[in-house]
């Protein structure tokens, strides 16, 4: 590997100085326990600093831009580490997917400031919930989607997503228990796509609360099924009471898609 | 379960008359030794015939249209058994479900003449080939696909998809060693499908010859990358020989679509 840190070497890094390394990477979150390390769990945080230390050495501790759960997926991922390796900065996305299990892979990587904080420092995140639903084909698509046969009515969906955007306080869309400082969030963009036999929802936001997409979803599918009325959206946002609003959707048809920073 | 059984009684069927029942199934090949039973390896037909033992106490042997290798799946495969239950054919594809793996799914039952085969009775099959082509995403279509980023002249593959139609000895797209009687096949549809990021070949003909379509796809793949010429097809059907032809494309990205029968 040695020609692979030469011109590193040239330009006058040297083996100690810490490099902060930026990557964006994508996963199938099926058999992982969530990204984030728990003791005695396996997750995909603990396969990348896996893949590290297998690399060079070091064991190091990754900060992501987003959580994600059992089972839900990831196109876009991001995350940083501090390394002393002279490996170039873009080598690392191909140098770490030979050490990487083939459900998780580093689709590029670059240098970052010495400050950059993968989720401080994001503008907005984009998340996709996907739902399949054909009878044939559900075998390929049972961990990648909410499979759901159900008659739905799109055109009440799609005016009960565009009541989400805006500032709203959110607390009626969060998993019940967590303790965060403030509910308010910005949806910059709810929007319902249907491309037959797949429906999904693209949500852009500048913060989500815990399993605000699944709640959104479960509450969009109840308005679907003619259970809710679109409008009655606004009054579950007003309520700030997690009951009032529809189930929670599961987990397998959630990818975190983008994560936004300034200057693109 | 007497319920389900009442109707059946009533026609007349008693317990140990036995009734050929036509399933067609899905499954993601990924975890099996492909489709049929062999002595110490997971496949798909130990888990349809286990399901119906489960189901009924009966042990059957399954007859199958196509077979399928490991990591092959299937779309519409179609199989048959004969059972002395009075479970109405029917219901079948219910029942079964719950005592299969989530990666094998029945899509429908039905009874089905004594004398009927799904391989002998089959008009046509038709099998799909798909690549994807983008680098995100990539986790997600890893074993349901053929991961290829190169580019691809897709009108010259075109093209030479189009020669493969018709009556053709295809010795030179069946893997050696295969002992059939004759080599000849007709096919009725040879087309490439593209929506990026996926690329697709559909493929329908009276019957198959030992890994025909991957071999196909293989060296539509070389055409697509510029080192075959389209018009080479018709000199490689000609030569007989399996060294003409490109290489055999790997088994995830083939699909069993559809087994057509007389009266559809």
């Amino acid at each position: 590997m040695a020609s692979l840190y030469l011109a590193e070497e040239i330009r006058g890094r040297e083996e100690g100085d810490l490099q902060r390394i930026k990557l964006v990477f994508e996963y199938e979150g099926t058999r992982y326990h969530g990204l984030q390390v728990q003791e005695n769990a396996h997750t995909v945080q603990r396969e990348m600093e896996s893949a590290i230390h297998n690399l060079t050495g070091e064991w190091v501790k990754m900060l992501f831009a987003g959580r994600t759960d059992t089972g839900v997926h990831a196109v876009g991922q991001v995350g940083v580490f501090d390394s002393g390796s002279t490996i170039p900065a873009d080598r690392w996305a191909y140098a770490l997917n030979s050490y990487l299990p083939e459900d998780v892979r580093v689709r590029s990587s670059e240098a970052a400031g010495a400050d950059f904080h993968p989720r401080y420092q994001a503008l907005s995140k984009t998340y996709r919930y996907l739902v399949y639903r054909s009878g044939a084909g559900q075998v390929f698509y049972r961990d990648r989607a909410l499979c759901c046969r159900d008659t739905l009515d799109i055109e009440q969906m799609r005016k009960a997503a565009a009541l989400f955007q805006g500032v709203h306080d959110f607390r009626a869309f969060c998993a019940s228990g967590t303790s965060v400082k403030t509910f308010a969030r910005e949806v910059y963009r709810c929007e319902l796509h249907e491309e037959s036999p797949l429906l999904w929802l693209d949500i852009e936001a500048n913060g989500f609360l815990y399993n605000m997409v699944r709640i959104i979803m479960g509450t969009l599918l109840e308005v679907g099924r003619g259970k809710l009325p679109a409008e009655r959206i606004s009054q579950i946002l007003d309520s700030l009471d997690r009951s009032q609003a529809g189930p929670t959707a599961p987990p397998q048809g959630l990818y975190l898609l983008k994560v936004n920073y300034p200057g693109g």
